[in-house]
This record gives C-alpha cells, structure tokens and sequence, in this order.
C-alpha cells in the first residue's frame, strides 16, 4: 500500500520541527558539515543503514566534507511520514562515532 | 606543489581511454549502475577508500542503485593526471565483492 502523501498543512508543520531541513520542487533537504571526509562517509554509511532497514532511501551528494540528503516518496508523488521519519533519523546520525 | 593542468588535447587523450566517462564544464564524470542500493554503497565505499588514500575525492551523487562520480582538481583549476588516475581505479571497483 502506497503511504498517503501529506497535505502542505502537514508538511509545513512537521517541517517546522526539522531544523535545517528546507522544502524544494516536493523533496526535503539538508545539507550536514563534518571535520573532513572520512567523519561524512561515516554519516553517509549510518544514514544508509537506516535508509536500508527503512526501505527507504534518500538522495545522497557527497562533496569532500559536506553530505545532502533529499527525500521525497516517488511512489506516492510527494512528501510523506516516511521522509520525515527518515529526515528524524538522519538528524539523530550526525554525532556518530 | 600543485599538479600540472593538463592541456585540452591531454584531456581528449586521456577521455578516450575512460570509457562511460564523459566531460562538462571541467570536470569528468560517470554513472554507474548497480543492482541495487547495497551494491551501490559497497561501491561508493570502495571509491571513498580510493579517494582517502589518493588524498583527491570526487564528488559522488548516489540515488538508489545509480552512483555518479565527477572529479577535478581543483587546486589547479582543472583537470590534472590525479583525475585520471581516480576515475581509472573507480572503473576497476565497479565489481568489488
């Protein structure tokens, strides 16, 4: 079954809950800074544990020290408790050891 | 020291050898397809060893099962050999077990 996509009201409000995260062309996004490459590919290989046990998997651009996630839901052509479930998680990943 | 720029014909010369790879806006890069997200990630590692030890890190945008690697250099302001060089050891991770 297809997870209902969110009304802009929802989105707008479970947004205001994740800082950093903006809205763009139906995906949400943030970009996370790290001391240097090696501290982000270890975020990047949390994030796709946790994308991996989700099924559910973000777009990733790793710039040497610098990661962007982008989430959206194709199946469900927009934003939906999935992303912002996975944005969550994300958001925890960032110190890890 | 910086690594020398190549010329543009050193460029075409090079390019001609990295089949896939292709060049915009001074850069080269490929896609690579996998079988799927975990495939992907076994990659994206393999390539992030490569590039911690060659001390020179592409930029690698990962969407499920599709990496795409772009490379320069840009303390030279351009493409030198260290390109090259990394986009040649990519080529042979494609298959990693």
């Amino acid at each position: 079954m297809r997870d209902p996509k969110l009304t802009d009201a929802a989105v707008q409000a479970a947004l205001a809950l994740r800082a950093g995260w903006s809205l763009k062309d139906g995906m949400i996004s943030r970009t996370f800074v790290f001391a240097d490459f090696v501290a982000a590919m270890r975020f990047v290989n949390a994030v796709a544990d946790a994308a991996e046990a989700a099924d559910h998997h973000p777009d990733m651009d790793i710039r040497y020290n610098k990661v962007t996630l982008a989430l959206t839901t194709h199946d469900s052509g927009g934003l939906t408790e999935k992303d912002f479930a996975l944005a969550a998680q994300a958001d925890t990943l960032v110190t890890v050891d």
